[in-house]
């Protein structure tokens, strides 16, 4: 049993700002989104990626449409060194982009930044130092006063460096690393004192960054300190406030969309929210729950497949299969109430004059990025009658009448309860084909031929074949059908009559086949269904005459 | 490129809630939970779970502490009815658990719920049907007033047979599903409607759930929506409010916590957030959420490792490396100044005179879910000092000195960045003894005599073999390793001085070896470190000189 946590860890204090505004707003707008994939998210894989792999991870940020890209922190290996000095000396930064780059507050640290920079056309130093409590007393042992001046000092290395520098495009960002548990005060007066040094203004930009480095309180309290910090900080406007949110909690995403609203301007994160432990804040979903807010992100994630394929090979972890927008089966419903509704979405979609999306169960066009529709439905022992029916009508074109769907489902259903298992869209068109004739049919139709008299009455004659034998039939009606029916049940026997009956073409050109669908009412109040198809629509709906009443009798146990 | 969304996607409208109270509060104490596992969560498996499977989750479920759950929607599946039988005939749920059932508004299909539960001593009819206006006007094209009546009608019927079957306690779950999305006064309206039918009270127990069935919205709103429900919803104080969240938008966590604040009672979800598409809230997450705040979750999760595996091996999907709390990585800390910190957070840890927890980077005790702190530090080329000393000092209780722990870093870095792999603590360990001599030394001490003056001197004689070959050598000093270096510097020609020694026991007991750590300086102002482990005090400082001697010599080129 775990133990009683309540002198173990203590509740986070929340936020003295009875006047918050943040839970009024509405997101309207995209932030500036920041990549921190090639250092945050790469730090924190057991295998870091090599040249190669960052270089791929690199191109693929640039087609989503990254214009900030944190690329490395040089001080701190060789390998992230070397990895800037090819982005700048292989001319692979475009113009539009600006690399960011992360250092401590060490004077040789920062030397050694600038030198990985040199030749940058436009270029974020990324300052940090931790700031919380905890951090002054147990890891530094430093007062406040310490802990600002090494914040300052650095700072003004910094500007100093830039000024050496000026063929660069410098923007300086100072992130107070743990600001998520630092007292608020002290983050502000940190944040007065080091952009009193750099002097923030358009030709010296400057972003002040504030980490949510571990989540500790549900995201309101995180929008709180937000909110509070842009109200008080003497800069704001002249600066971009930037969030930094991981996701200890669960709730990185939300800490991320409730500061915007509380006032951030930019997020950095990573693509399926890879970074240390728990992550950064996934850039992926939001994104995407921009877009589906009828908002234009700035991040193209048009082809899904291919993000998920590299991100999964650079990083060598998994994307999961419920990952909101981009895991395999976030798309897909099993159960029959909702294939019910998708379907009939579907459906409205078609006649409807306008564009919007209202698919029930589906927040996203499945199309918009780069998917098909195939995963959307798929079977098992919880699916009803639609899901079957509606992976026979994508595929093949078949429009099912309701009672067949019905007649259908159940044969579906004794398959999968049986089994256990999904059932493949492979696996119902075979039991589709096999439960109502349209594999190797018990009774074949060979030539047939009718005429009708002046009288309205028709006279038909067949031939039919049953285990490769030829039978002759013929009978009479007022119709194909019901001559048809006369002739069978002279031939074999049988009572039964036609219940419902349906026929369409598959596809739009005259020479398309079409499919017929035939319920039979037999005596002893059986019933049955046969479907044919055929380029000729009388033998499409003799077969699925023919395919009833075999079914009719082998269902009445003849 | 993704298309413009604006013709496709619309911004959910906020909910007008001047006076919104939520964000104002805190949680207090953790709500009632509801594992949809074996019901929402198996429905959305490719192979959902069979009897075996099943009932292996629900032990689980019992051992985690759930008091209620929600076990199958018996009238949709045979396989479904059949597990409520043999749970309830076979005598499975203890007097003090609850089993629910879902049903839609369908006469003969609650006929067929109250048939499965025949025999429960403890029971919840959960009711259901869609209210919003996509699903009135596409899915079913029906009224307001036919969408209630529908509800009405059947929550008379669950009446009507609740008391037909007074064995068993009853408590009846209405939920209007796709609640986010309905227009709030018409959800209310169908609520009022049925619960006007049911009459709740002490006697006759009522959940109004209100899920997110689908995300549409940032977690503020969905909060809102909560709160507006419980101000204007009539029979409040005879019914508990639920909330059972979906994550389409990756806030699902977010949002049944904003929830909580803003009046809801209860929580569905599921283990890890499985579940339809992107999953329901994940429970797990939620309760160590209140854990670390304090708040006992009446959750045990205390087992983490066997329930990731029983749960994985029953739903045949992963629990991602990253989720938090349970993911393989998420007490990780590759980065060198989280290794840092948390080595002296865990030192500080070992002083303290309470039992909080306030480790950096770690927002709970991986002990308490039964965790070790094997996988809390791992090395890469992103790693920094810190690390790769943590490990030693964890796995084999080497205590390095800080010049030590700079000049082994060094080595681990060569390593990580020419290999770009991670290394294992046996690799870590392993370059750490071929690094300073305690696999194989150079130089090996063999027998040695060392006998003091009365003039405070000490003459010093030993054997030291290199190459398999004994060398005799001699010394004076005022010390032992002052003595031994004289005797050094004579039989090797060469000129050295000590410039750091630190030595300490392994272990406590009067037997234990020691260990010595010996930093020398050499003529051209190279250094070098030796390390030498003995249960002879003198016999371990000694062979840590001549450890650093023959590292000296290598690095000197001689």
């Amino acid at each position: 049993m775990l133990q009683q946590p309540n002198d173990k860890y203590r509740a986070f204090p929340p936020v003295a700002l009875n006047d918050r505004q943040w839970p009024g707003k509405t997101l309207t707008q995209a932030p500036r989104w920041l990549s921190t994939d090639l250092r945050d998210g790469n730090q924190s894989l057991a295998e870091p990626m090599d040249s190669t792999r960052k270089k791929l991870f690199w191109q693929l940020l640039l087609q989503c449409g990254f214009k900030e890209i944190e690329v490395a922190f040089p001080s701190a290996s060789q390998t992230d060194f070397n990895f800037v000095r090819e982005l700048i000396e292989q001319r692979m930064i475009p113009d539009d982009v600006s690399i960011q780059v992360l250092t401590q507050a060490r004077s040789d640290l920062i030397d050694r930044t600038f030198l990985s920079l040199e030749g940058a056309k436009n270029a974020t130093v990324h300052l940090y130092n931790a700031t919380a409590p905890v951090f002054r007393r147990l890891v530094f042992r430093q007062s406040k006063e310490q802990i600002i001046e090494l914040a300052v000092n650095a700072t003004r290395l910094i500007r100093q460096r830039c000024e050496e520098q000026p063929q660069t495009n410098w923007t300086f960002e100072y992130s107070p690393e743990t600001f998520c548990f630092t007292e608020l005060d002290f983050a502000l007066e940190i944040c007065e004192a080091v952009a009193a040094v750099w002097q923030p203004c358009a030709e010296r930009p400057m972003i002040v960054n504030l980490p949510a480095t571990v989540e500790v309180s549900t995201p309101n309290v995180y929008a709180d300190q937000i909110e509070y910090f842009c109200r008080h900080f003497s800069w704001r406007p002249e600066v971009c406030i930037s969030v930094h949110p991981h996701n200890d909690r669960g709730t990185g995403i939300a800490a991320a969309e409730l500061a915007l609203l509380a006032g951030a301007d930019r997020v950095e994160g990573c693509l399926f929210g890879n970074g240390e432990r728990t992550g950064n804040v996934d850039l992926v979903t939001m994104a995407l729950n921009f877009y589906t807010q009828g908002i234009n992100p700035g991040l193209d994630f048009s082809q899904m497949k291919q993000v998920v394929d590299l991100v999964e090979q650079c990083n060598q972890l998994p994307v999961h299969p419920r990952h909101p927008y981009a895991g395999e089966l976030v798309f897909t419903a099993f159960s029959g109430s909702h294939q019910d509704a998708i379907k009939k979405g579907f459906a409205a979609r078609k006649e409807q004059q306008d564009n919007v999306w209202e698919v029930p169960y589906l927040p996203l066009d499945p199309a918009d990025i780069g998917c098909n529709y195939e995963a959307v439905i798929r079977v098992n022992s919880q699916s009803g009658k639609s899901g079957a029916a509606w992976m026979i009508e994508q595929n093949h074109g078949l429009v099912l009448p309701r009672a067949l769907q019905q007649d259908f489902s159940q044969r579906v259903q004794q398959v999968t309860d049986g089994e256990g298992k999904e059932m493949t869209q492979a696996a119902i068109w075979q039991l589709f084909r096999q439960a109502y004739g349209l594999t190797a049919p018990e009774l074949q139709l060979g030539e047939y031929r009718s005429q009708s008299d002046s009288h309205g009455q028709l006279q038909f004659e067949a031939s039919v074949q049953q285990d490769n034998r030829p039978y002759a039939v013929a009978g009479r009606g007022n119709g194909l059908l019901s001559a048809a029916v006369d002739a069978l049940r002279q031939a074999f026997d049988v009572s039964f009559t036609i219940q419902d009956y349906h026929e369409h073409t598959l596809g739009q050109r005259s020479d398309s086949r079409s499919v017929a669908y035939l319920h039979c009412t037999f005596a002893g109040n059986h019933s049955a269904w046969g479907v044919g198809i055929d380029s000729d629509v009388s033998r499409a709906s003799l077969q699925a005459l023919l395919n009833a009443l075999a079914q009719g009798q082998l269902a009445g146990g003849k």
